[in-house]
C-alpha cells in the first residue's frame, strides 16, 4: 500500500469497534488509475450510492469527493503518481463506529478509506494472450438482499480463490447450488453465442461489476444484442464461442481455457476490450 | 468497551490491510463472564477451531489462550471485572494483513483481537418474562460452505435487525427462501412440539451457536429427545407448545409472542434454563 487517508487524515488503521471489522458492515469499489485520473469514477460513485441505498447506509457523498480529490493531489505530490502509469485505488465506506449488536445507529457516520495500490504488471500481458480458468467448488452465497452489491462479506470469493496455487490459472468461477456459473472470484463473466454476448444475472448473488455495466452498455450502443441471463450452465460455458471475464481494474481478459475445453481469443472480445477503454470524465 | 487487546497487547484498532476488514476473512465468540470468568471457554475454543479449519486459517490455540488470561488478569487488576457480575468478551480471529486481493498466505499470521464490554441488565429480565419476537423479510444468507460457522460476514444478520425500532420487539427470526425458519439474527431458535426439543440444521445458513449445541447435549442427558430437524415452517412454529432463543450471553429467553400467535413460557424452557448453568470449568 502506498498511500491511506481514513476520513481524511494519514492513517492506517480502523477502530476495533468499526462495523466494517466487526460484520463486514461496508462497501468497496477498485477503481484503476491511469496517470493519476480514476477510471469510471462517476459509475462507482453512483454504485456505492445504490449500495449504500440497499445497505440503509447514509454517507456523504461531497464530502468523500473533496477528499478523494485531495487524497490523489497529495499522492501525486509525493511522487506516487507517476504520469503514464497504473495504480489501484481502493475505496471503502463502513457504516463507522457500532456498539455491540447488529442493530445500527440512525445517525451512524460512515468511515471513509482511501487506499493507493500499485498496479501488477501481469495484467495486461493477460489481456494480451488470454487466461486459462477453472471451475471453484466453494458455492458462491445466495441471498437476494445483498446480491449484486459489493460488500464487505466476501468469504465466499476468499474460500473460492483457495483452492487453487497453480500460478498459470488466474481465475476460479463460482457457480451456485444449481451448478450454474454466476462469475469469477474477482471479475464478472461474459460469453458470446451466436453473436450474442451474454452475461448471468446477479440478482441472486454475485456482484454488479461497474466494467460488466460498461460492457454491457458499449456492446449495446455498437448494435450488438447484449443479455444478462439465467446463471450458465457449464455445457453453455463450453459450448460458447468467445468467453472473457472483467473488471474495473484487469478491463477484459479473454478465457482461452477452462478445464477440458479451450478458445481462441474472440473477435468480439478483442473489439470490447477496444471500446471499454475510458475517457476519464466519464 | 471496557479493555482490548490486539495481538497481545492493550490497542483499540487494526491496520486497513487486515482481512477482518476487508473481506469478512474471520470468526468471533461472545461468551458471558460470571465473576470474571468465561462461560463454556472450552467449547467456544472447539469452535474457534472448528470455524478455522473449515476457513483454512491457521492460528496458534496456545498463545491465545495465554493471551486470554492475561487479558482477563488485567482487567481483573483494573477493577474492570467484578466479583458477582456479568460481562461480555469477544473474541475474533482474523486472517491477519493481506495484499490485495482474495488470495491468501499459507503462511498468514492471525490477528487475535480481545474485547470486554458491559454485560445488559435487560437479559436477566427477558430470561423470566419471556420476549416478543416478528419475522424478518431479509433472507438468510445461504452457503454450505460457511453454514454453521461464527464468521464475520454478518450484513444478512445487519439488515435483518434493521427491519424494526420497536423496542418491544427483541428478537427477529431469519428465514430462507423457502419462506422456513432457521434462527434468529442473534440467537439460535428451539421448539417444543409433544414433548420432543427441535431446532433447525445450520447446513445449509445460519450459526451453530455454542449455547444450542449446550441445550442439545443437556436435554439428550436429562432424557428429552432433542433433535436438528429441517429449518421450521412457519405453521410448525405458531403450533408449537413452547418456543425459545438462546444465545452464549442471553442464556434463554422464553418466546412469549410472534404476531399473532402467543406462548405461556413453557415448563420444558424453565427446566433447560436451570440445567445449562455453565460449571466454569467446563
Amino acid at each position: 500500500m502506498k498511500n491511506a487517508w481514513v476520513n481524511g487524515e494519514a492513517s492506517q488503521t480502523v477502530s476495533l469497534l468499526d462495523r466494517g471489522l466487526t460484520y463486514g458492515d461496508g462497501l468497496f469499489a477498485t477503481l484503476l488509475l491511469k496517470s493519476g485520473r480514476p477510471c469510471y469514477l462517476e459509475r462507482h460513485l453512483e454504485r456505492l450510492r445504490q449500495g449504500a441505498n440497499r445497505l440503509r447506509m447514509s454517507f456523504d457523498e461531497a464530502l468523500l469527493r473533496a477528499e478523494l480529490a485531495a487524497f490523489l493531489l497529495e499522492s501525486e505530490r509525493k511522487g506516487l503518481l507517476v504520469p503514464d502509469c497504473l495504480s489501484v485505488l481502493k475505496i471503502m465506506l463502513t457504516r463507522g463506529m457500532g456498539d455491540r449488536g447488529y442493530r445500527f445507529s440512525n445517525h451512524h457516520v460512515c468511515t471513509r478509506i482511501l487506499m493507493l495500490f500499485e498496479h501488477s504488471s501481469r495484467s495486461q500481458q493477460s489481456s494480451l494472450s488470454g487466461i486459462c480458468i477453472r471451475l471453484c467448488s466453494t458455492p458462491i452465497s445466495v441471498n437476494p438482499s445483498l446480491a449484486g452489491i459489493k460488500h464487505l462479506n466476501r468469504l465466499d470469493c476468499v474460500l473460492a480463490r483457495s483452492e487453487w496455487d497453480n500460478p498459470d490459472i488466474q481465475e476460479g468461477l463460482m457457480l451456485n447450488q444449481q451448478q450454474r456459473i454466476v462469475e469469477g472470484t474477482m471479475s464478472n463473466i461474459f460469453i458470446v453465442h451466436q453473436g450474442v454476448l451474454l452475461t448471468p444475472s446477479v440478482e441472486q448473488a454475485g456482484v454488479a461489476g461497474v466494467m460488466r455495466a460498461v460492457i454491457l452498455d458499449r456492446a449495446s450502443r455498437k448494435g450488438i444484442q447484449a443479455l444478462e441471463v439465467e446463471p450458465f450452465t457449464i455445457d453453455q460455458l463450453m459450448q460458447a464461442d468467445e468467453v472473457f471475464v472483467c473488471n474495473s481494474v484487469i478491463g477484459i481478459w479473454p478465457v482461452i481455457q477452462c478445464d477440458a475445453a479451450s478458445w481462441p481469443v474472440g473477435r468480439m472480445t478483442r473489439c470490447l476490450q477496444q471500446w471499454i477503454e475510458p475517457s476519464h470524465d466519464q
